[in-house]
């Protein structure tokens, strides 16, 4: 089973693509689609959309998992936010596959075991897990990668911590919004 | 020139089409595109999105306008609007429409002169000003025509409300998502 996680923002869309084969669970991609704030808003989300679906085809995923809400925006950039995830789900949906939605607290239980991790914990935790060479970059791509755990281990029968092993590395961040996919 | 506003909901967004002949404004069309609550949040999506691309191949509108912001919402609401308006302004970019913002005030300032009108005074001078039959049943249809119309006040030479003429009523209102517009 593949499960990509989508952290969506108007300028920095985070994803993380993981694998679920019995209970040993691989990272197969992850890297952020940037949005330049130089292009109107509309080209933008375009660009977001173009990305996500690119990733949706080469990865094929049954299941793509958000987080829910994020606290402490305000409504504009909650507006932002809702954009970006609106046009993701989109393309979720225009592949056939089913979206899922985490709270920010479930997301931190499943990775780092409470639900009150920081940042940096979770981008720990996410490396250790994917048994990763190192620990994503961005914060986009840990949060994405992190959703999408959490959305693996909902679905399958044993705890999260443990049995998870990594196949392929993801020591690179694929900027897929300036690799030409929009 | 012909202007599509749109007021992006979750389970109700709005359309209103109008042309800019001259100086004489002639509705054209308007509705409310419907998503029903039962189906999962990115089929709703998908509706909302194949419905206003239906739309925009119908009307081949230059411009869409929308609201810049609700305030008065909360985040969690803030982030269904936004997602909804994320595949409107998708499928406006994806026809090679131009999007354009305005602020609640912006909009009741060029319909109704003030920025302070309600609901219902938005309703009557959106009727008054295109010429329509009856006022729109729909808030969701007036405001999506409020806004087309402050956008046309904006790229013609006259004040909003004098020389403005409807060529064709808006006495029906197309539920685009039931019409199989999927």
């Amino acid at each position: 089973m593949v499960v990509m996680g989508i952290d969506p923002g108007f300028a920095h869309t985070g994803f993380g693509v993981v694998r679920l084969e019995g209970n040993r669970l691989a990272a197969v991609d992850g890297g952020v689609i940037e949005a330049p704030p130089g292009e109107p808003p509309e080209q933008r989300l375009a660009r977001i959309h173009s990305s996500v679906a690119e990733l949706m085809r080469w990865h094929e995923p049954e299941s793509v998992a958000l987080e829910d809400l994020y606290f402490g925006k305000n409504v504009r950039s909650a507006i932002g936010v809702g954009q970006a995830r609106g046009v993701a789900m989109l393309a979720a949906a225009e592949s056939g596959a089913r979206c899922f939605d985490y709270t920010p607290q479930a997301v931190k239980m499943a990775v780092c075991g409470h639900g009150g991790a920081d940042k940096r914990q979770v981008q720990q935790m996410v490396s250790s897990l994917l048994r990763l060479p190192e620990p994503p970059k961005s914060d986009h791509a840990a949060d994405a990668l992190a959703v999408a755990i959490c959305h693996a281990g909902h679905v399958r029968p044993r705890p999260m911590a443990s049995g998870v092993a990594a196949t392929s590395g993801l020591g690179h961040h694929r900027a897929v919004g300036q690799a030409g996919a929009g």
